[in-house]
C-alpha cells in the first residue's frame, strides 16, 4: 500500500472484468485485504522502490479530449454494445419493424431518447418543421390549421409518462420465451415529455361538447397512422407534445409534434401528427380494426381496448445475464400501471411461493415508471424470480395463468402477465414460463 | 377548405416562420379564419380542380428511413443549431475551458445528456472502466480499491439533481452583461442521476467516526482535480454516480465513476473518481485555495463556501430573442436551490416593482431544476423581466444590489442575483442589470 498522501489508485492489471451491465461475474468480488493486496501488488511490480510513484494510468497523465469534442455528446465507446435492437425475423421490412429498447442496461425511471424503442409502419419520415401543419377540424366551431409556431406559443406543461407498445411482451403468450428482457419488455420506455393539452387546442377551436365523442389522430408519415381516442381521454390527459427529455422529439419519436395519450398502448400516441379530427362514433380504422385488436378464446375480437393495465419487470437479474458467484445481489426492474400511480410490488425468488415488498424510487408518479429494488443473498441453487405490480386502483398484476383463463393464447396484445426469470446452478439465468 | 375526411392538411408554403428556440416572429400568430384561408389558398392553388387532392409534403408520399438508421439515436438535422457552445475569449486552451448548456432551447428540467455543460480542468479522459479503480482510504479500518464491479454489486438508489458551477452566472458580477441565457446561467444542468450512497462505502471500510471531519475526492484526470466535502454532507445525501439519465456516465460528465453533492458547486461532485480520504481536517488543495474561492469587499478570500443559494432564470423570452408580435406570451424558466426544494417564484415584467406567482411544475424535487411558468400579455412597450426564487428554508434570492452590498463586485463565485431581461419596444430581448 502506497503511503504517501499523493498516491492515487493504479489500475489493478491482474483483473479484467466486463462492467456490470452484462451481469458476468468472472472473477469473485474482491474483499476489502484481497484488493489492497493486489493493489499494493500492482504498485510494487511498477516501481523498483517503496518511494517511486505508482503504477498512474494513461489517462492520468495526459491531456484527454478538449472542450466540445462533441457539441452534442455521445456516450462513451466502451459502451457501443448498449444500443437499440430488432429481433431477428420478427418483421419482414425494415420500414414495418420495431426496434427494442435495451432494458437490462438502464439505471433510474428515464429511457435515454437515444435507446427508446421505434415501431414505424412506413419508416421515419424527414419532417421540416417550418413546413409542418396540424389540422383540427370535424365537429368543431372553428377548424384551424396550426404552424409548429402556434402550437409551441401555448401554454405548455411537461409530464413524466410511460409509452408502451400494446404488442409489448406479446410473444410471450405462445410461450416463446425470447432469451432476453430487451425483447420480451423492450417495447416500452419512459420520457419526460413537453407539449400542449389536447384540450387547449378543442377548446380554441371550439369543439363541439353536445355531439363530439371521439377524436382522430393522424399521423404525417407514409403509412398515414389513425387511431381514435374517446373524448374523455382527449379532454382529461392528452398532450400534442414537441418536447422529449428536454429538447425537441427526436425523429423517431415524431418530430416535430407527436400526441402523447398516457397510459394509453403506444399506437394511440400517434408520432408526426399532422390532424385531429372531431366525430361523433370511433372512426374505425385499420390499425384500430385489422390490428390492435384482441382475438378472445371463442374467436371474438376484443376492439379498443386501449389501457396498458399494471404491469412490472426483473430488469436485472434478468435473462442472459449471469451471476458468477454467490451472496449478494441487488434484484431491480421497472412498475408500471395505465391507471396511474403503482402502489406496491412484490417479489418472489422461489417462483411465487413467498413475496417480499421491494422498495419504490422516489418520485413515484401516475403513468410513469416506477424503479423498483431488493436486496437478496443468492446461495447458488436454482431460483425462479417473480415481481408483481398493484396499481393505486388496488388492481394486481396476474400470472400467465390467470391472464390466459381470460384470454386464452390466441393473442398478441395486452401481455402483462408476471414475468419468470430463472437462475440456474451455474448463475445462467434464462426466460421460462411458470404456470 | 377540402371536405374529404382523408385530405390531409397541406404545407403552408407562404408562411415560413423558424422553430420557436429562436423566438424569431416573422409573421404574426395566423387566426383561426386566416389560417384556414391559408390552407384552402395553398390546396387550390395545388389542385386544378376542387375534387383533386390537396397538395401533400413528399414526407407523407413516401417511405421514411428504416428501423434501425441510428441504433443509438440523434437529434433531427432540423435542430443541429441546438449544442453546447463556448464562450469566445473566456478560456485559452480548450482543455481546460467550459461548454454552456443551450438552456433558452430546452424544455422541462431533465437536460439531455449531450447537451449537459461540460468544464475540465485537462480535457477528457478516455477511461477503460475495467480497469479503472476507485481507492478509499485514510481514516479507515480496511482501506479498498474497488473495481467498477464492486461499486455496482452494491445496493444503489436514483435521484434527480440539478448540477451548477460554482462559476455560473459569474460574468455579471462585473456587469459585463452577456448576451445570451446559454452564457449566463448555461453552467447548470439537472440529470436523474444512480450509483451508491458514499456512506454505504464509507461504512464498508470503516471510516472512523469519532475522527473523521473530512473527505478528500480526487479525479483521475490530466489534473487529479481534487476537493474536500466535510463529513456531514458525505454521510447525508452524496453519491458515488455511475448512471446519467438511464444509462452509462457520458464522458464529460465523469464515464466511468463521479461523486455527486447534490446542491453544491460543481466542482465537488469529482468526475473520473479514483480516491477518497478520509481525514480530521479541510485538505486545502489547490483547486480549493487558489481557486473558487470567493473575494470578499474587505480583501479577504472566502473559502469553503458550497452550497448553491436559491436561484431562478428565465429562459424564454430571453437574451438574444425577439417577441414579434404583441398578444400572449407564456414566460417560463428554471429554480433551484442547494438547500431543498423550490417554495415559490415570482415574476415581474417591470423590474421588480409588482410580481406575480409563477405555476411550478411537478414534480418539485430537493435540489433539482424545478420548471415555472406563469402567463403574459405583452402590450408592445419595453418591459423588464425578472424571477425571483423562494426556497423552503424561506430564503429569498436577492437582488444584484444586494448581493454586491455583501460580496462586492470582484467575485467570482456565488452569483446567484435575479437575473433581468430587457423586452424593447421593438420585441428584442436583451441583458440588462438593473440596480
Amino acid at each position: 500500500m502506497a503511503s504517501s498522501d499523493e498516491a492515487p489508485p493504479a489500475p489493478a492489471t491482474a483483473a479484467v472484468v466486463p462492467p456490470r451491465r452484462a451481469f458476468l461475474r468472472r472473477a469473485a468480488a474482491m474483499s476489502g485485504g484481497a484488493a489492497i493486496a493486489r493493489y499494493a501488488s500492482a504498485t510494487d511490480a511498477a516501481s523498483a522502490t517503496d518511494d517511486a510513484p505508482p503504477a498512474v494510468p494513461d489517462w492520468s497523465r495526459t491531456l484527454g479530449a478538449p472542450i466540445l469534442a462533441s457539441p452534442y455528446g455521445v456516450p462513451s465507446k466502451h459502451e457501443a454494445n448498449v444500443q437499440r435492437r430488432q429481433s431477428p425475423g420478427l418483421t419482414r421490412t425494415p420500414h414495418s419493424s420495431v426496434a427494442f429498447t435495451p432494458l437490462q442496461n438502464l439505471f433510474g425511471i428515464i429511457t435515454p431518447s437515444g435507446l427508446h424503442f421505434e415501431r414505424h409502419h412506413a419508416g421515419v419520415p424527414d419532417i421540416d418543421p417550418q413546413r409542418h401543419r396540424l389540422l383540427i377540424h370535424g365537429l368543431v366551431r372553428a377548424p384551424r390549421v396550426f404552424t409548429m409556431e402556434d402550437i409551441t406559443r401555448y401554454p405548455s406543461v411537461s409530464r413524466i409518462h410511460f409509452i408502451e407498445c400494446g404488442a409489448n411482451t406479446g410473444m410471450e403468450w405462445g410461450n416463446v420465451a425470447v432469451p432476453t428482457v430487451q425483447y420480451t419488455h423492450g417495447m416500452l420506455a419512459c420520457s419526460e415529455w413537453t407539449g400542449v393539452p389536447l384540450a387547449t387546442l378543442l377548446d380554441d377551436v371550439g369543439i363541439d361538447r353536445a355531439r363530439a365523442r371521439f377524436v382522430l389522430a393522424e399521423g404525417a408519415d407514409g403509412a398515414s397512422l389513425t387511431r381514435t381516442v374517446p373524448i374523455e381521454m382527449a379532454l382529461e390527459d392528452v398532450l400534442v407534445v414537441y418536447g422529449q427529455n428536454g429538447e425537441m422529439l427526436r425523429p423517431e419519436q415524431g418530430y416535430p409534434l407527436r400526441l402523447l395519450v398516457p397510459g394509453v398502448q403506444g399506437v394511440s400516441s400517434v408520432k408526426w401528427l399532422r390532424r385531429i379530427k372531431a366525430g361523433d362514433a370511433p372512426f374505425n380504422t385499420r390499425e384500430e380494426s385489422l390490428h390492435y385488436v384482441d382475438l378472445m378464446p371463442g374467436g371474438v375480437h376484443r376492439q379498443y381496448t386501449w389501457i396498458q393495465e399494471a404491469k412490472s419487470v426483473i430488469t436485472a437479474p434478468s435473462g442472459g445475464q449471469v451471476l458468477l458467484d454467490r451472496g449478494y445481489h441487488e434484484i431491480t426492474g421497472l412498475a408500471w400501471s395505465g391507471r396511474g400511480r403503482i402502489r406496491r410490488v412484490d417479489v418472489s425468488t422461489d417462483g411465487g411461493r413467498n413475496w417480499r415488498t421491494a422498495k419504490l424510487q422516489d418520485p413515484v408518479l401516475a403513468k410513469a415508471l416506477t424503479r423498483f429494488r431488493i436486496d437478496w443473498k443468492w446461495n447458488g441453487e436454482p431460483a425462479l424470480l417473480q415481481s408483481r405490480a398493484v396499481d393505486e386502483t388496488g388492481y394486481v398484476q396476474p400470472s400467465i395463468r390467470q391472464l390466459r383463463a381470460v384470454r386464452g393464447t390466441r393473442s398478441i396484445y395486452h401481455n402483462n402477465a408476471i414475468q419468470t426469470w430463472r437462475v440456474d446452478a451455474t448463475g445462467e439465468v434464462g426466460n421460462v414460463q411458470v404456470v
